[in-house]
């Protein structure tokens, strides 16, 4: 397995990523964008892109801000988060900018692209759906938030859409679901939700404790659960 | 693939199930009941307990009425699901009957029992969970009512449980499921919920047209990933 920097641009803005895959095998591949949370693009997503290249995928750490800029606390993340996610064109703009980059790759199949994301990440995954990006064919979202300014537009999602969410999750509440639900399936999308007992937000990173904020916790089922769900979620998304 | 019938008591009721198992492994393995929709125990299920017993499992069929009776239209299955299901301490007695024949079997780990089950079947299933049946592990509902009139107690339940939700049922309406995420995170329950997009009552029956009434419908995708949620969570449960 190999991981290397990835560089690409938005606009002016120069973007930091990172990719991992498997330097030994041969022919185009699925590959898979990661949204990172509000803290920016860290050694989370860099576990979890090789996590994706063990599966036989390239997976992709995206870099939300730029210059792979990174939050030193929660209260500077939500700062970071809140500036990027108050205009979902933008957000768009952002993932569709690591997309494009990853279709670029050699070694990827642009017609099989999946994006995930984590938190703030997630959010941008569902951002990405609702654009109706071209090769997009699944999207996840980890305890991403699920509300938009922006609903989906009949006809236009082609990506299915797959749903973590912890069922105790105060950033996430049970309107917001059921929100979701209801503009997914006015726009005609598939669509999948799962929910966890017991889970608040980061159920899927072990640091959470450190975040030391309440309605934040790790939560190990949930975590290996989620990501099983996902493997066989893009499995079927790429068949 | 071997599959015989099975009969059984609950008190004076004479109960026709099936079995269905490789009879050429050794050892014992776990074992799941399998619940049917209002309709009584019919080919659907002997279907369902033979995939079962491809899985390595040893899949039951159970007969929630007694004689193996049948309903011959979706108007008398519900006049027969309504008598039972009025008395959640009987259908409890019910399910029980056929947890503890199934784990009588030579071939069948008494510890590692699973109860799934069809609409009807899947309210039955809750039940079992609720009352904290020994050795079952797990349960699964497949577009089952959620409501109970004896909500589960907190510490009772030790089954993990996995519900299969088709988002747009109109027999499970949402605030059920809201219900039941209330009722079980209460009583301290592992639960997970599936949510189904564009998906109705019914739909893992591939012959759900012929019943012939509105809300209900067979859908191939929610029944196909459904079936592979179930065997994950099964799996995870009897490891």
């Amino acid at each position: 397995m190999k991981t290397e920097t990835l560089n690409y641009k938005d606009g002016d803005v120069n973007l930091n990523g990172l990719v991992a895959y498997d330097e030994t095998a041969s022919g185009k591949r699925p590959g898979v964008v990661i949204m990172p949370d509000a803290f920016g693009i860290g050694p989370f997503v860099k576990e979890r892109a090789a996590r994706l290249a063990k599966l036989g995928w390239v997976g992709m750490g995206a870099d939300p801000y730029g210059n792979a800029l990174m939050a030193k606390d929660l209260q500077e993340g939500i700062k970071y988060a809140m500036a990027l996610l108050e205009n979902p064109a933008k957000v768009r703009q952002r993932v569709r900018a690591a997309v494009e980059r990853l279709a670029s790759l050699p070694q990827v199949d642009p017609n099989r692209i999946g994006v995930m994301g984590y938190c703030m990440g997630g959010t941008c995954s569902l951002e990405i759906a609702r654009d109706g990006a071209a090769g997009v064919r699944g999207i996840v979202s980890f305890h991403g938030t699920l509300a938009t300014q922006l609903p989906a537009v009949a006809g236009t999602v082609k990506a299915k859409v797959h749903v973590c969410h912890g069922a105790d999750d105060p950033f996430v509440p049970v309107a917001q679901v059921a929100g979701l639900a209801e503009e997914m399936t006015k726009a005609g999308v598939d669509w999948q939700i799962v929910s966890y007992a017991g889970t608040v937000h980061s159920f899927t990173n072990p640091d959470a404790a450190s975040i030391g904020a309440p309605g934040i916790a790790y939560n190990k089922h949930a975590d290996d659960h989620s990501w099983k769900a996902m493997t066989a979620f893009f499995g079927e998304a790429f068949a």
